[in-house]
């Protein structure tokens, strides 16, 4: 049952619904482009030591590496989203600035993960942003659809909810086991590869039938 | 009544008037996220320092949050301006520019009050920055309106007179609290999220009726 | 005369078309964005100096604002070329890449004058860099007529030549005025306002008629 | 013969193809901007050393102009692959990323290339870097090509393998000079300039005819 909002149809206002779609696409495009400034190299290091410090990017590259695809997947996600969307409201926009305010700050969070890896702060800094845009983006679904801005199928709906509570499960895990061992930890976020594998998601969200 | 200007009507123009659109588009995308840049930590911290200094970049990340709001909000405001414009002509991108220079300037304000949160100085910074954003934005707008750019109806532009006039005020306020405690001065910024509330400024900005 | 060039016409390549010039656009707003990180504000300054630390940035603001200008003047110039091109081929391209190279190369030279506004060399600097992005855009403007690439009326051609004479010409005796005094360099491109002056413009680049 | 895959045809997803294509480009003006940043002066520099300081980012320069060069061809080459595309799925999202991945790393490597250019790591690094992007960008157009979402004719698939191999070549041999002498390899890239001259790779890549 949709609440009492002042929906506006996104055929009659393409214009302004681009121009929302197209300053998020810029701020993930953004956002995505500065996570190479979290790979540094000083000034003045000496010739035979060079050779190391490079090397000793490696965790930062790393971390570059798995933020890059997080925001390409957070971007993929949020694509697939809004071409779901056929009427926006204020509190659309709204919720989809405080979904991009959690995305612009994984540059900060890759760049604690790459320069501190190792280490527990920086696993839950990092796990806390990313749970972060995870939530704010599933709830923001869930409020666009419940207010009958999206027109997504019951079977769409569901895998969105498994698939935020696998996201949000999996970082959970890894602060969990970054308790124990923090170098642990970026191995556990290997698994949200596998989300994307739709069969387990599919059979996890199909409801019971007889 | 109109000034005399070389106007250019928007629909004859549309795709140099998108160019103008997308120009502020982009830039707004990208000053709010360089947002991000304030927020940072220095390489070789101590591992039981870590989480220390991690939470110290607490303000940082207040100063980051209230600055991704307001620009997002002066995003918004700046969007709906120009889906009212019909015509534009030099002096209206020239304002812009203007409008767009105070915009870009955040970040670095930003930075400043994250850095130096409860003291004057960066509190006068900050405000005297998102007035000039305010004040050059109406300034634009009551222009365009005069030259007969946009259409708006005598109910929005009292509405965005007095829109400006709050936003100003509650800066100015601040200015004045941080004089005897800059601490404090953030807190009367919340308010400005109350102008959202309509039903506020409709009241205030309603004619007289007998 | 064409020259024997491989141009495509604009009409049939709208979408390729429109993406140079989406491409030009973000470049541009993304340069005249990173101007901000030439104003910045060390940590840990103590209270009482903070004020004059931070008044001490006027010459960096200074620099910005000099430099919004500039790049939002070549912005609007590259614009309004663009709006006479009509088809294009390989070496527009590429001229419009190396124009490009130069303005991103702005923020540089900006940060180098803001730090050291009073000194001959990055008086240098700045005005060898704006002179490049002047001269190179007239080449490809120049370029792109007498390939029968842009439809402009000699009367826009003369008055291009005219004004990148004239732009050249004062950011060369910026620098002769440099060798003497660097501080009253940035005074003499208060003149470049005034090029805006379409009247004068006009009267130097008119035919003379009996 | 075409695998069997989710394709999407382009012009019924007109609206989501171009958001693909408007990411890629806003991530390439953003990489080709943030090269400036690799050129830095420091502040407090005394006034009769900053000529030679400046003079002493020459390297940097030289470094960001290549740069630009390079990651402006990979764009031309990426717009005109995708001008080639009809349809797409999700593999070609992934590897379009993939590729983006690498290309957002050029910054970096060109800040390592800038500040120790005539030594032997940093010309690895660089070298591997923009072979990466030639070969994922290959790999992409191939598997594209393979799997009938692309329309490109067997004479532009020869010819893109040869300019992938022969850019290729040209970083590995510039591996194996900068073993001997580091400074010289920068010159060896000087002969991608060439590979543009369609004239070398049409003879290369014609198929030898009785």
């Amino acid at each position: 049952m949709a609440r009492e909002r002042l929906a506006r149809k996104r055929e009659e206002n393409e214009v302004e619904f681009s121009r929302i779609v197209a300053f998020s696409d810029g701020v993930f495009s953004i956002a995505i482009t500065l996570l190479v400034l979290g790979i540094t190299i000083d000034p003045g290091i000496p010739k035979d030591e060079l050779a190391q410090k490079l090397w000793d990017q490696h965790e930062a590259l790393l971390a570059y590496a798995i933020s890059f695809a997080v925001i390409a997947r957070f971007w993929l996600v949020h694509h697939s989203f809004f071409s779901e969307v056929d009427a926006f409201d204020t509190r659309l926009i709204a919720l989809n600035m405080l979904y991009l305010g959690f995305v612009v700050l994984i540059p900060f969070s890759s760049q604690v993960l790459g320069e501190y890896g190792g280490q527990l702060p920086s696993v839950v800094v990092y796990s806390a942003n990313l749970t972060a845009v995870v939530l704010v983006g599933q709830g923001m679904a869930w409020d666009a659809r419940h207010a009958g801005l999206a027109k997504s199928s019951a079977q769409t709906e569901r895998e969105s909810v498994v698939r935020a509570a696998f996201i949000s499960g999996v970082f959970l895990l890894s602060i969990v086991v970054a308790l124990f061992n923090a170098s642990l930890a970026p191995y556990i976020w290997i698994a949200l590869f596998f989300e994307g594998r739709a069969h387990v998601i599919e059979r996890l969200s199909r409801p019971r039938s007889p």
